[in-house]
């Protein structure tokens, strides 16, 4: 790892004790693992990360303490049996009296356990607070983002030129993840879409064994993981001649898309940047677009912000957002395409690679 | 999807419903996605199944409406644009007072909103009552798990006959994932561990450039998920010549695993499995088995029950759990052996196809 990159988890954590006045806190208790890497650079699924206003301890179980002392730079690895009475000990003996807590990640068994526990310490949920924790990338991590998007994208610029009518899903799936994966990725980012015909109506289809045809849309949403970030791009794939309806919509749906990325730049609400999605597709399309514009990416694939109706968030420089419109048509058929872009003071950068012209496979 | 198995959600959610006047509830409400799918069949990756003593409501989002209607059978689907609010008006409709909850999936965050939201009911934290909900399988689901474990099974067989010194830990996880997937698997179950050499003394590895060579350990876990369910698998392969220590440690391991499998039997308490492991370790290895002997494995790859020291789980007919003993030797080498097995009334079926004496590679 370049020193740069370990340098950002001390200051990372420096950034949050900064905090600890206005959350009128004396600690935090993380358990999120995501943030937990994010703030250590520790890499394993399990784990608390405790935060004094000087110093921060990782306690793990027995499978990670090799790994994790291996792993972090400036903060004490405490190996416990029990994870309830582990944080006890902490808090204990880092004399917290106020403790912040992840409120969207702490389930109300565990916090009914640590309420138990920490008799004398008072427990203080944190919500909008850590939202965005993870939400402006540094240069490294967009140069790590960079790298997964290149992955992805080339591995479907590579399926562009393979796939032909006869293919069924889950063998056009496996394809692209073993392109990907001889290429660097570590894995894929979440359980690759690969839709078509009816199945692309579904927004959220598993790849069956159903054989692409000719006059199909092929739905096509894949990301890896490229140290531990994740990419997210969606293609959509026309096999052999479309209808003139199947041509209007993909047109109105690419409109909407490059519109709202034309539309991005710090400052702007998200659910503006949706608002504008839905105005572009219009009355006769905008009712089959049946989930939000976007979302952040970063160390998970689905994180803060939400690019949405209801959406509160206001974008900002450094954000790593998805933008996807698309159109579902129940029995019928489905396009959707998306980008990832990295929001920047006036404008944004594209960081997947597939241009999003319509791509007629012959 | 065969009838027998689409008559088996009726019945599971049934079966909850009976346990209503126990619980002292008029209502679930469900949103751990892996107990979604259990009830009700619905594959997705969020949502809220709500029972009331009679009826069973499957809340999603737009993303999900039409799968989800496809996927369910006689649960009435409803789509929401806000979570909680969609929660609010089922409650309200079903006429629900006294709503449990899964309090060890639900988030503080979640939990506070469904409190100022759900003013006339009362929320009623279910821990213990719904654990081992999914953790007696029924016939159906023990044979597809027969066929995830074989899958997996049979690409570590595979591996064993291709691999090299020389290959890299990456490689090799590419390599069991791909034929495992060109044979029917869905996805892989968890991250792919081959963990070489000294990697090999950190129980969960992540795969490396490290090139495996002559004398080396390779802890090779692995498990697929098919039709949702989960295998998990490790064999260490031995490459080249050992010392007499390796084989001593390894000989040490295998006797571990196969005492604790042949003490698996209904009523058995799980630690009581554990503690035969660490037993039979002996004083020489069992500081060095620094994790639980196993845990449940289902439609999740870690779930109840677990085979741990301060576990207080009985194991019962029908629970599928490992039996994973290792050793890890900082900055040298480690070993684990796992099966998975199906319990019995009177003994267990080992459902992992590997045998666990020593693979030597040559």
């Amino acid at each position: 790892m370049p020193q740069a990159i370990k340098q950002a988890f001390p200051q990372r954590i420096s950034d949050v004790q900064k905090k600890f006045p206005s959350y009128q806190v004396d600690g935090i208790l993380f358990s999120h693992i995501s943030n937990i890497r994010y703030l250590s650079g520790f890499t394993g699924s399990d784990g608390v990360l405790i935060l004094s206003a000087d110093t921060a301890w990782l306690l793990v179980d027995g499978r990670y303490t090799t790994q994790a002392a291996a792993e972090v730079q400036t903060i004490s690895v405490v190996q416990y049996q029990n994870k309830i009475q582990g944080i006890e000990k902490a808090v204990k003996e880092l004399g917290l009296r106020k403790i912040g807590f992840e409120a969207s990640f702490v389930n109300v068994e565990m916090y009914n356990d640590l309420t138990r526990s920490l008799k004398k310490a008072k427990l203080v949920p944190l919500g909008n607070e850590l939202r965005l924790l993870r939400a402006c990338k540094d240069k490294h991590e967009i140069a790590v983002m960079k790298k997964a998007a290149a992955i992805s994208s080339a591995a479907v610029a590579a399926l562009a030129g393979e796939i032909q009518p006869g293919w069924t899903e889950q063998e056009t799936a496996l394809q692209l993840e073993m392109t990907a994966r001889r290429a660097g990725a570590e894995q894929v980012a979440f359980e690759t879409i690969v839709a078509s015909g009816k199945h692309a109506a579904l927004p959220h289809a598993q790849p069956t064994n159903r054989k692409i045809r000719n006059g199909d849309f092929v739905v096509i949403d894949f990301g890896v993981q490229y140290q531990g970030y994740c990419s997210d791009e969606t293609c959509t794939f026309a096999i052999g001649e479309l209808t003139g309806d199947q041509k209007n919509a993909y047109r109105s749906v690419l409109r909407a898309h490059n519109e709202a990325i034309a539309s991005i730049k710090a400052g702007r609400a998200a659910a503006d940047v949706d608002a504008l999605v839905r105005r572009v597709l219009g009355k006769k399309y905008s009712r089959y677009f049946v989930h939000g514009t976007g979302h952040g990416v970063g160390l998970e694939v689905h994180e803060a912000p939400r690019l949405a109706p209801n959406s509160q968030d206001v974008l900002k420089a450094g954000m790593v957002v998805t933008v996807e419109p698309g159109l579902y048509y129940p029995d019928r058929w489905g396009i959707r395409i998306e980008d990832t872009v990295f929001v920047k003071e006036n404008s944004c950068e594209i960081i997947t690679k597939m241009k999003k012209d319509i791509i007629i496979i012959e």
